[in-house]
């Protein structure tokens, strides 16, 4: 015998997950077309040259590479993918001058990640990305915003906060202290701020770079006091509603020419919000926001759920300069997010927002022994025809069994039929949950009767 | 730079033909859930031993894994699912005391084989499969090919027929013959019949074996001609509507238990097929269909499109006696069948019925210079809010240019403001094909203009 277990690391999504997963996909496939974006999808296997190429991933997720070989194949050649964006620079590389631009495309997929295995942690998990390619437009920073709030609105995720920033405005201000090539190490030691406090960090920011190997160079930021307190307060206080922060951002800063496109371009992002109606109270700025220490070089986006900020980031993104310079010379900017499906479903879970079903027909027809199957078969095709999903319990077992599986399986309704029923051409409606039961309904009524009594109980009438 | 280009035998799949999959992969899985088939996934990437287990996959199968492996990890141990049957039978044997019984599953999903790339072959495809585990009720039976019938219908597959059989019919006949060891080679020898033709057949089934390899066990059927004769007489006569080809079968194979118990369940499925509205043209028996050599113990289905038989069976499957026994001990029937979407989508696309459109939105929103970019966003979002895709051009290029992009996009309709119509909140509709623009609508009557300009066009509000 084989042991039926799955690989370390991966996991089985049984119906009860799977269920409110596809509403939520579907949702967010509607959504997304909605907005004109088109789906793509490419292999899960890319060659090894594309997914290691110079800076298409860090070193910390090139590590974690699955190679893929086939008998007579190559080894080193092929790999699984470990995200959608080195796939998208990739098509969008080889195909753009069919596809023309811009070019809005999402796509929803597993991605490969060989991590070490921990709670909630996969090595096999879902992306759900959405860019728009080959336009500089704030109208499409702002659309990216817009649709993560409407993507969320969709999957019926509660209140919940997108924050946004620009990195021009970070950016702008580390220039203006002439902070320039240890940026990364002066937002690294921002992130803290949670973490270790205003003092932590104002000490990390001052203090002498420490080697970090010996005869390495030194890493690590250093700035006099006042720099650092400056862009401490900026941080500190760049939190929150639009107007005021930028307004204050604004008289900090100066005339200095990054950080004022930045400020410009979120302010033209929370105007052209406004416009599509995209609630105030949703966004959030945060100028302490940074994402990404080198990809990102306009705005960028964190989303949290209120309540669950502990869970990170929904749906994350931002704006970057040129995605496919890897491979063609044209340059092509965009902007765009990604919707972190099981981090979000896992939520949703602990906060009870899932449905705990595990059907997706609410109706069961289940029939008595000396009744001819295709009786029940019949009424299920009624139902079906009327848009109605049920099921039939396949075999005359016990009534009892029948409903049993019905209350387990979470439908809600069952049609039941014996040999009276048939002979008198009428059935018996029973709600699972209460197991009130109207006996010797007309067939004639089946699917006003089933309707009425789903639209009772709140049910929807089929799954999809 | 690096060559974008994807591994041999894979592909990308662009929008154009991303769209029309997308709208068939939600009518399969309402389809499907209608009758309370119920969705899982497992990981693409499975343990070795559970994807080479005795029997669990032909030879052809196994040369043609792809293994994977990680940094670190141990080689040999992990590989790519080659099909979702087997992962089907580890969920099940792993899962089976949670799932309860009847277990009716869908699953959607990537497999990959290395098989030697050509044209319309690649090397990881979608399959759709559905299966009713634990059961041996013909009301499943029927249930599988009505939801091949409700699944293709839902689609827009033209005419098709589903052929029929029961493995035991043939079965019967070959005991009742005393072939019983050479039953695989028989009906690979039946197989060839449109081929060579009933002289060639009956000359390979008549025909002394010969050893396959020196000292070999001989291999090939050898039967006396008469009854080589009342097979082929069987096979050839048996295709057709139900009754007449059952009463024949009837009549030419007499007493015997198996064949009469397959004959049989073909009678329930076809009354319930009837009960259950699917049109008795759509079915056809074909007692000479055998599918899988070994796996299969009961009903067998293929599926053709009129006209198209060339393109070989859209939808296959059938019952087995027992699903999980690499596993388990407990034994688990079951009955299903696999959508080949990949198969039917370059059937459809050769045919002509897919829609050419590479757009998910039907109304492109463009605006001039000098109009606030907040008007355009405004105008698409209340065409949203209304159930109308609608895109925005991210930029007021010139309206020639922004006409253009939506023409080859395919968007069906185009709503135009320059600073004139956003002064006198007014906008102007555009016909894209016809170039007809309507020009000076109230913006007031924007979601009904727009809806009944789409409705004259025959175009979806929107994609999903």
């Amino acid at each position: 015998m084989i042991d039926p277990r799955v690989a370390s690391g991966l996991r089985d999504i049984p119906p009860s997950a799977m269920i409110p997963r596809e509403r939520m996909l579907e949702a967010l496939r509607s959504t997304f077309s909605s907005f004109g974006f088109v789906p793509i999808e490419t292999p899960h296997i890319e060659r090894l040259e594309v997914l290691t190429g110079k800076g298409a991933g860090s070193d910390e997720v090139l590590r974690q590479i699955f190679e893929v070989t086939n008998k007579g194949g190559t080894p080193g050649e092929l790999a699984l993918r470990f995200d959608l964006t080195v796939p998208l620079a990739r098509f969008v590389a080889k195909h753009v001058d069919q596809l023309g631009t811009p070019f809005k495309r999402y796509a929803i997929g597993s991605v490969f990640r060989g991590e070490r295995p921990a709670k909630g942690r996969f090595r096999e998990f879902t992306q759900c990305d959405f860019d728009t390619v080959g336009t500089e437009s704030p109208v499409s920073d702002a659309e990216t915003a817009q649709l993560i709030h409407d993507a969320l609105a969709a999957i019926d995720v509660p209140a919940f906060s997108i924050h946004l920033n620009n990195r021009k405005i970070l950016d702008g201000l580390l220039d203006s202290f002439g902070v320039i090539d240890r940026k990364a190490a002066v937002l690294r030691a921002l992130d803290k701020l949670g973490k270790v406090g205003r003092d932590g960090v104002l000490k990390e920011l001052t203090s002498h770079p420490r080697a970090v190997e010996p005869g390495g160079v030194p890493e690590g930021p250093t700035m006099p006091e006042a720099d650092a307190a400056r862009l401490l307060d900026l941080v500190e206080q760049g939190k929150g509603p639009g107007d005021a922060v930028l307004s204050m951002a604004e008289s900090r800063l100066g005339p200095h020419e990054t950080a004022r496109e930045g400020i410009a371009n979120l302010r033209t992002v929370l105007d052209l919000l406004d416009a599509a109606g995209v609630p105030q109270d949703r966004l959030k700025l945060d100028l302490g926001l940074a994402r990404g220490l080198d990809y990102y070089t306009g705005i960028v986006f964190e989303t949290t759920v209120d309540g669950w900020e502990r869970f990170g980031s929904i749906s994350s993104g931002g704006r970057y300069d040129d995605l496919a310079s890897l491979y063609i010379k044209r340059r092509l900017p965009g902007v765009g997010a990604s919707i972190g499906l099981d981090r979000l479903l896992a939520l949703m879970e602990e906060a009870g927002r899932l449905p705990s079903s595990a059907t997706t027909a609410p109706v069961l027809v289940a029939y008595f022994p000396g009744v001819s199957p295709t009786t029940p078969v019949r009424i299920a095709a009624r139902l079906r025809a009327s848009g109605i999903g049920a099921e039939v319990y396949p075999e005359p077992i016990s009534v009892g069994k029948q409903m049993g599986y019905g209350s387990t399986r979470g439908h809600a309704v069952a049609v039941i039929v014996g040999p009276d029923e048939e002979q008198a051409e009428v059935f018996n409606l029973r709600v699972l949950a209460t197991r009130q039961e109207d006996k010797g309904l007309a067939l004639s009524t089946l699917e006003d009767s089933v309707q009425s009594a789903l639209g009772l109980l709140g049910s929807r009438p089929s799954a999809d």
